[in-house]
């Protein structure tokens, strides 16, 4: 099946100065996809030139929703802004999948306008993927969800469970549930009546996982409220630029340990690749009628192409069909709890 | 001065066999501390023999706390518990400081019910030192308060103000608050609110720090409630041992990579030296009219006796006076706004 992904050309730190050359890589890599470029032509086209096939196509959206604009002005006063344009091609059908790299609050806010949500998920949630010691990780939510509902964790880990069994061609994930104990009796209200809820879901849950279980590989799913799960990425994040940085002042301090770099490099890069978080970009935004994925503002062609496959993966492997499915399932399951 | 330490010697993965060497280490190489090894006299005593002077006693305690045990239960039937006896000598002016590697929740339960709060603070709250790139920084709190009011971040505030300026002989330190973005609008209800709070407090207040601004050195004081800030710290510990994992395969996988490692070995202890997480060991849990820290269950000799300077400085410099006065000088102005 071919995958066709829209593309926001105009978002993030770079624009289509990265965002059409990772798009032409992504189509040259695979041949089941198309990509429909959106934003403004005469930025995109000089990135395009005579690279284009038939898989390339070219869709002029003449505003662009700049990163610090409030979602709401954005959805409401442009309408013809890249995010919006890219979005309408998914609801019309012309195209399978959705990536930006653009503000996040305003691809959230127009996606949830646009696409309406999946029936029986009240709100969406940020999922990203997380590299731990026996593999990887999806968690959820990252930032969507400032206050959640018991309820809200339980279709997260739905949605999770969902979206990891399809990509990963797993039939029952494991979820955990973000904490600050291993015991059913931590954490605050909220969490405690989660675990109830998940217990009885049907769903795989291994109970409470604290913050360090994310990166030994607790669980392949992890669910939390979106300011919990802000901080814990950006926690992380923050932590491992430090350590990068302190091991080059190391490495760079004086001739001798220079040469010890220069013996060490082939390691140090291997490592680097193991962990190197552009593999992971790509965050999905779970619940909508059509799949969106976001890619960090910051990311290069590298990064970016990596968030384009993420969503032509979800396209193919039936995401969305996968999640309603096991929404529907839950629903009369929970009526006779 | 000279500053009197109450050790739990009972506490921690390892009990007497770890805590009483660091205790003994911490006594020589500091002229004016004393020490107070509190615990079962018989399996201390064998790692005292002759090392012993003027300034090592030993206290006997009957009792022991599990890690596992039930805070509630050690505080109503254990009296003659290694932590209570510790907290008791505190609170009859025997110590300046009291360290335990125990049951947190004991030792919290414990140090509340003995000591008491001080004036106008409602709630303790554990408080660590992490490094980041510009030197370290106090978070707080780690685990204390699952569910916090504004009111309480402000005091979390003053509190880490407090022993940031006491210790660290500065005037007036940044403090931050932990939000998943850094304008006014975003966060929750309780953080915006807390927001409001600290612009008016007189404190040296930077507005919202991101995840990664706490590595970043955003903020000389970070504060947040203690279920987002214990999976922040959480999270952190898992990180960087997964990376300490895949940085140790990377270099163990052939002989070649020994070679490049041998040669490295230099630099990469420098680097691990720079980011110690022991020398970070040792939370303060602070609001408690008494000077008590938590050392991590898995320190080793060389962690635990840098929580026992912590200890150790923080009753040199006054900190519960510097919090107090600190507190006093709030409540008016609070009042007025």
């Amino acid at each position: 099946m071919t995958a066709t992904v829209a593309i926001d050309c105009m978002g993030g730190d770079h624009g289509p100065r990265v965002t059409v050359p990772a798009a032409l890589d992504f189509v040259r890599l695979h041949e089941d996809v198309r990509v429909i470029l959106v934003g403004l032509s005469d930025r995109i086209r000089p990135f395009v030139a005579d690279a284009a096939d038939g898989r390339v196509t070219i869709r002029h959206a003449s505003e662009v929703v700049d990163m610090g604009e409030s979602p709401s002005l954005a959805l409401r006063n442009k309408k013809d802004s890249s995010i919006r344009v890219a979005v309408n091609l998914l609801k019309q059908g012309e195209a399978d999948a959705c990536v930006s790299a653009g503000n996040t609050g305003a691809l959230m806010a127009i996606s949830r306008f646009v696409l309406k949500m999946l029936p029986g998920i009240d709100r969406p949630a940020i999922c990203a993927v997380l590299p731990t010691l026996k593999g990887q990780v999806h968690v959820l939510d990252l930032g969507a969800n400032v206050d959640c509902a018991p309820e809200h964790l339980l279709q997260f880990a739905i949605m999770g469970a969902s979206l990891v069994s399809a990509i990963e061609h797993r039939d029952r994930p494991t979820v955990g549930l973000l904490n600050i104990g291993e015991e059913d009796i931590k954490g605050n209200d909220v969490v405690k009546r989660a675990a109830e809820l998940l217990w009885e879901s049907g769903l795989n849950f291994v109970g409470n996982v604290e913050g360090d279980g994310i990166y030994k590989g607790d669980a392949d799913v992890i669910v939390c409220d979106g300011f919990v799960g802000n901080v814990a990425l950006k926690t992380s994040e923050g932590l491992a630029q430090m350590l990068a940085t302190f091991l080059r002042r190391e490495f760079t301090r004086s001739p001798l340990t220079k040469l010890a770099a220069l013996m060490a490099m082939p390691v140090v890069n291997r490592f680097k690749a193991r962990v190197d978080h552009r593999r992971y970009n790509g965050a999905s935004l779970l619940g909508l009628k059509g799949i969106v994925v976001k890619s960090h503002g910051s990311a290069d062609s590298f990064a970016f192409r990596h968030a384009l496959q993420r969503a032509a993966d979800e396209a193919r492997n039936g995401v969305l069909t996968r999640i309603s499915e096991r929404i529907a399932q839950q629903q009369p399951f929970q009526e006779t709890a």
